[in-house]
């Protein structure tokens, strides 16, 4: 069995560790935040832990109201333009801490006045030692080049965060988290059996939107990086906005389709591209109104009955972790049918250096 | 001929104008922001304005130091989060000011205190009468629904707003680019000609890094709606995170390759991709310090002699508008070469409303 599968499976334990761990972290950081509120969070990362980011900067202008911006690290590592960030939350995202860009744009960042936190699986990384403080994401060694459980450990740790600035995100709902996980990997045989379909894919388009577009993201390189798949990624919004053009009955379609806000314009492309006769696969739950064609349903009701959660929040707001397990379980299984080795994907190493 | 072709040629006039006729809203502007500067600003957009947007972010960025998020407008769409934007500056990019989603994101910005700009090309559009200023891009009726220049249209524009913003940015310097943007069209035939090569290619990479980020969003996207190919797009470190791992001799690749300070990491980049015996195609300028492996080389040189120009700004500053004319062209050819209409690519129309 490769790396990749058995780290996936490891990934209840890992959001657990990560949210026990981190609770205290979090209660931390909210009593700092409750004597200074950020304006701006700011968010650096590369690679899967940048997809990881895009989920935060969603959670966060959702739960928060506080403006998010994807730090383009060029602007620090080489154009070296200083930004103003007095009164911002800098948060850099890396699984080993030693990514050398994003540690950058923290050091340049802290000298401009923000405060600092990374987000990181090694506590006596760069970044551990470089950041104001340090949000552990708990989910032991990570072996596979392509990250699986550092990438759900992140989400975790976004939802502590979210908290600590004052989201209202109950505990006991992140509490559910791990079991939902654990109902997504029981689709194990039947995301196994459904990959073989695609041995022969070569391109493939992956959308989502919301909370569940960083996740097309991530389905999208897990794709790339361990099936070599050509996969194109949008928000449900953007692909209207011209690439659907290149879109035909040749090209498979992947789509997170939860309940609650994002549901009726994720319906309304499924039908778009049923005209188009695309063949699509979409993940959803128990609790969608309706399932869509070939849909991958995970056995869990996640959502709230109604449109928003008992604290207000969308009804979406906790598939992101539980909706990518079978999305990883399906690049594995491809990987392995196509004949590669998701654990070490060609002219790949686990730690990627970049400016 | 096709529209999109004729629309490509009229871009030296259309960013004369654009730049003529908004040098008094600049100045406007920019004594309001004397005033009161805005501590970040956040751009929302779709489709190719998305692109401009992109550059936007780098530009400002990079030119005053103030930090730039785009907007995600599912959270006030979809969501209907409030964000807090006091202090704010929230621009709307929209060639027909009449995008649904857009316009909804500067209500709600405004309702939550932001000030609001609108670049379009429409000065009687709902986005011009919601927004408190406008930035008009004077680049006539686009009829393909290919936009190009609108495109480097709202460059322009961008380039007015950041030094209303306080960039140091000469309008000497800017009025060199509509003849920059004309020298660049002078290579139509020779990029013709080269388009033929391409008319199997089902697949390509296009990779750009900081200025350029945004030109590689945008000759990928007119590839994906005219051509109907499959474009992946990244950044010059965004790509070997990952993605690489997909690239082979099978593999289109397209780089912008201006001198400056990302030529290093795009030469390393290219060093790469020759070792994978990837196909090569770069644009760049005569002032670079070595053409790249099948250069289209634009025969003007655009910058400073030095790392940095007169006034402190990187040297690539100036290539996104004269580097993008080459790859629109390269569209519109092999649009043509494969036998599609660039004009009317199936399933678009000019006008796109999302959510």
């Amino acid at each position: 069995m490769s790396k990749m599968l058995e780290e996936i499976r490891q990934q209840p334990a890992a959001i657990e560790k990560t949210l026990q761990s981190g609770l205290r972290q979090a209660e931390i950081l909210r009593k700092r935040f409750e004597k200074s509120r950020p304006r701006l969070v700011a968010l650096a990362a590369r690679g899967t832990s940048d997809n990881a980011a895009q989920f935060g900067r969603y959670l966060i202008e959702i739960t928060t109201g506080i403006p998010v911006s994807l730090a383009a690290p060029s602007v620090s590592t080489l154009y070296h333009a200083p930004l103003r960030l007095e009164g911002a939350l800098l948060v850099g995202i890396s699984q080993s801490g030693e990514s050398t860009d994003t540690n950058m744009v923290l050091e340049e960042g802290r000298r401009q006045g923000a405060m600092t936190l990374g987000i990181t699986n090694e506590a006596g990384s760069s970044m551990a030692r470089l950041s104001d403080q340090v949000m552990l994401v708990r989910a032991g060694k990570e072996i596979s080049v392509a990250a699986t459980k550092t990438y759900t450990g992140q989400l975790m740790a976004f939802y502590l965060l979210a908290r600590a600035l004052g989201g209202p995100i109950d505990v006991s709902d992140l509490e559910r988290l791990p079991d939902a996980a654990a109902a997504a990997l029981k689709l194990e045989p039947e995301v196994a059996a459904r990959a073989e379909r695609y041995r022969f894919m070569d391109h493939a388009v992956v959308v989502g939107r919301g909370l569940n577009y960083a996740n097309a993201f991530e389905w999208a390189l897990k794709l790339m990086e361990t099936c070599y798949v050509v996969a194109e990624r949008f928000s449900q919004a953007d692909i209207l906005h011209g690439p659907i053009a290149m879109v035909g009955s040749a090209f498979p379609a992947f789509l997170f389709t939860p309940p609650g806000v994002t549901w009726p314009v994720m319906r309304d492309l499924a039908a778009r591209l049923q005209q188009l006769r695309t063949e699509m696969l979409a993940v959803t739950d128990r609790s969608c109104p309706q399932a869509p064609r070939g849909a991958i349903v995970i056995p869990a009701r996640l959502a709230a009955g109604g449109r928003r959660t008992a604290r207000g929040l969308p009804e979406d707001v906790f598939t992101p972790i539980p909706y990518i397990v079978p999305a990883q379980i399906f690049a594995a299984s491809l990987a392995r049918i196509k004949g590669f080795d998701p654990d070490k994907p060609r002219g790949l190493s686990k730690v990627t250096q970049t400016l």
